[in-house]
């Protein structure tokens, strides 16, 4: 897919607003799975030092720190973990760089002091509304707890991933990604689907308080 | 708690818009489990058809079928499974029969043919305000799939319940119901966040179609 790519059938990963939390934890497993990760920031100095140790911690060079909008250019999956105030601004000056890509879309539009479920469009909505029918959005990765993305990269999170997208096929590549990282993944219905998702977090962020747990996340049950 | 109550201890239950699909399942678990349950219903001939099926089913014949007023009246805690659509009509006559009480409420405002989450303020919140202070509302059990209910009474079921209330000794009360049903629940916030366990249910009704599968539900996970 992309000259850059070292293995030629994986698809060349963006991890946009990549020098935040949750970021970094995705970029380590999917570099552990092979892929090309390319860390893209406002500001290209923030985005090398988090490829730099990257780097280092997964004993690799392969990990570039770039703009985000040529972090978008040269990948064909591109992972939006920017805070949500963020959002927007960040998606207006995408537009161009992500035109035929597929976006996926981990904002949760949650306030950590002050947890409640955000009313709709879903932030994957929004961002679809913003990109056109160029950019296939896919809305995942809202709810995993960043810090345990970066423990035991070789084990498989107690976590599940839901997937929603408009797009069938572009869900499809999101689950192979998820599942490539350690974590099983449901494709859980549209965009709209995902204020549900976006929602989670804040109970999760209330049971991790209540019965005092870091970690708290959903799983599904009733598959067989 | 009540004088009709066969283990004082314990308090009756009242099942209001009992004969549905979720009511009768809840209410199976609950008489295995010792509770005294009133089946409530519009109309008394339903109800009492209901509660005698129950009766045969379970080879006792503690459970009584009642119009939806008088077994709040009878009730400590009541339990209210009817459709969405009848969900407002329901709790306007019942608010005296209440009064005092914990009204459970399992209300998801889905539309089975055409699953979308629904808009705030959720249906807890809604019964809450209509009901006032003197009833204790609790939101629960939206997700449970009614047809596990009913089997394996003895074994737990493979869901977790989600319980939203503004008072949390309520909450508290709840949580005892569910794990004496055979269901692990949590408490994960006040009546607003609701609106995403509703929301959930038209997730798990898009598992249950994209993955052919009847009994999708959720747990938590990251509790150790």
């Amino acid at each position: 897919m992309n000259p850059n790519n070292q293995t030629p059938s994986m698809p060349v990963l963006a991890i946009l607003g990549g020098t935040g939390k949750e970021g970094p934890g995705l970029a380590m497993r999917w570099i552990k799975a092979g892929y090309k990760v390319l860390i893209g920031s406002r500001q290209t100095e923030k985005a090398q030092l988090t490829a730099a140790e990257l780097n280092q911690k997964l004993n690799t060079n392969t990990v570039e720190g770039l703009t985000n909008d040529q972090a978008a250019i040269r990948a064909d999956i591109c992972i939006l973990t920017v805070v949500y105030t963020a959002h927007q601004a960040a998606l207006e000056g995408l537009k161009d760089a992500l035109c035929g890509k597929i976006l996926v879309d981990a904002t949760a539009r949650i306030d950590y002091k002050n947890p409640r479920p955000p009313d709709p469009p879903s932030a994957a909505r929004v961002a679809q509304d913003l990109l056109g029918p160029d950019v296939r959005v896919v809305a995942a990765f809202q709810n995993v707890p960043a810090h345990m993305l970066r423990r035991n990269l070789d084990q498989r999170l107690d976590t599940d991933v839901l997937v929603c997208s408009d797009d069938l096929e572009a869900a499809q590549v999101v689950i192979q990604l998820a599942n490539a990282g350690g974590m099983r993944a449901f494709y859980v219905g549209g965009l709209d689907n995902a204020v549900v998702v976006e929602g989670l977090t804040a109970l999760v962020i209330n049971i991790n308080q209540y019965y005092k747990v870091k970690a708290a996340s959903i799983a599904i049950t009733g598959l067989e």
